[in-house]
């Protein structure tokens, strides 16, 4: 599967294990890009000198080449470009803010620059400004989201600009990742499947409530205060949606003290009722921890699968 | 293209014109069944007289297959149902309500029955209960959605029915057809993209808003009072939203009373401003007016290119 992506990354598999804070971190990066496919280690909620440490750690692990994201809200954001242009990483995501100002500085750093983007002017926007790549994430996906869908913006994105693109949001098996290919996407990002990886930090309550979910167990919370994200249903999400939707019930305040700090509760704690479970909404194919590696050659094989039988169509 | 779809209709190409309320109508569908595709008549907002009329009108139209979808919120439906039994057609789409009591009678006219369902739940249930197909529907869809989008739809459902399975939202070109299809779909059902057929009776000021129309164009409204629908952003949609999301300044009363009636006002009137233009989300390759049949060509073109560039990729 040689794509503009696995050219670019250097990669065998035109897979990317999507930034997920507090636990897509050196392990878990290094098991994804030995396998073939690539990594993103997570800056959001990390100091400085966590990152430097984290980066190293994924060095020692792995000698292919794996990613960072940062989280473009973090306070820190400046230093922590600094310490992703002192280590070099092969690729850099950015996005929850204006990724510009960061493009050049990190491409002189030696790493390739894909922002994640949200709509067509916007991708349009990163091709003026030099991005390698863009990612385009739909609003299926798990934690912070948009209100445009995965294959509303594979639709519109991908034939108006002369970037690859990658796409995420609800994909999580190999037919997902053949539909992508099949619109024109260069590869995809995935983060709810590796959550359940045997190399990924998630607590195992939080594990087993995933794999226990079904389609209908995501909800969107958080979003009259902009703080809009996706996660597993619980008694958190029961009470947000309480105070949201009966509005002037509670101030933007409240609800804010409710959300702040769940996802590490929720994921790395393992306070499934009042933690967050960030995931995205296609949970179904979430059956069992396997390996990074197992996860990763299913996925490859299921593509292949998926365009054979729709090669068989048009025959 | 031959699939489970094509079979079960008679069809060449696996590909559903949705219903519409008010303009889906015995030409529309007669000019996209005489192109080889498959229309569906929207029974909403019909009399049982009127129905029968479109029946009968579009079976001088076209000697190939059609359907008629009842709104099971309707509250003629029980007449509507007598009318599609006594008049015939090849098949019935039913949503917004509960399909079960009326599977069996509308089989035994000679109908195939194809309801639309929201979640893998229902989709089994629609399997138990003998339906012939089924529609999903992602949240990405123009007039009334639910939650889960098309991908995650794909991802889930099609796995997990013994039925095969029409993709609906955000599907507007060949691309997204082609992405359905190797997800395992046995074809599509687009709405938005015939609204601009010349054939379709949307008013030319609704037909323009479409064409100038972006991906971030679309909004969902009527959420708090259980009308929620896509329609594009205008006048009316920031009223709804700032009653909505101001909660507690508007009664269910008052949004309601904005809302109904509104479809018509605007898709057949054309009040573009006050009017509702029901609409998916993907909205760029809505770029022209043209005829039903250079539309289904073209999408047929492009669900050609896509796989074949898909196969090349894993060659």
């Amino acid at each position: 599967m040689k794509t503009a992506l696995t050219e670019l990354l250097g990669i065998d598999i035109p897979l990317i294990q999507g930034a997920m804070a507090w636990i897509s971190d050196a392990r878990l990066v290094a098991a994804v890009a030995n396998a073939g496919a690539t990594g993103v280690i997570a800056a959001g909620g990390l100091t400085a000198g966590e990152l430097s440490s984290q980066i190293r750690k994924a060095k020692t692990l792995t000698d292919k080449p794996f990613g960072v994201n940062v989280m473009l809200m973090a306070p820190n954001k400046e230093e922590i470009v600094e310490v992703i242009c002192a280590e070099y990483v092969a690729f850099v995501t950015l996005g929850g803010g204006d990724p510009v100002p960061y493009i050049k500085r990190l491409q002189a750093s030696g790493s390739k620059v894909i922002p994640v983007v949200p709509n067509v002017k916007l991708a349009q926007k990163m091709e003026v400004e030099g991005a390698d790549a863009i990612i385009v994430e739909g609003m299926e996906a798990g934690g912070h989201i948009g209100k445009i869908t995965t294959i509303a913006l594979m639709t519109q994105v991908i034939p108006h600009v002369n970037l690859p693109v990658v796409v995420a949001g609800g994909i999580v098996d190999g037919r997902g990742m053949a539909a992508a290919l099949t619109m024109g996407a260069v590869g995809v990002q995935m983060g709810t499947r590796f959550m359940v990886a045997e190399e990924c930090s998630v607590h195992p309550k939080a594990k087993e409530m995933l794999i226990a979910a079904k389609d209908t167990d995501s909800v969107v919370t958080g979003w009259t205060c902009k703080y809009t994200a996706r996660s597993l249903k619980n008694a958190l999400t029961t009470k947000l949606q309480q105070l949201e939707i009966e509005g002037g019930k509670a101030t933007e305040q409240e609800i804010k003290r409710l959300i702040l700090g769940a996802g590490k509760k929720g994921m790395i704690d393992g306070d499934t009722e009042w933690g967050m479970i960030m995931c995205g909404q296609s949970l179904y194919p979430i059956t069992k921890i396997e390996s990074a590696k197992t996860i990763i050659n299913t996925i490859v094989d299921e593509v292949k699968q998926a365009i054979n039988k729709a090669t068989a169509l048009i025959l």
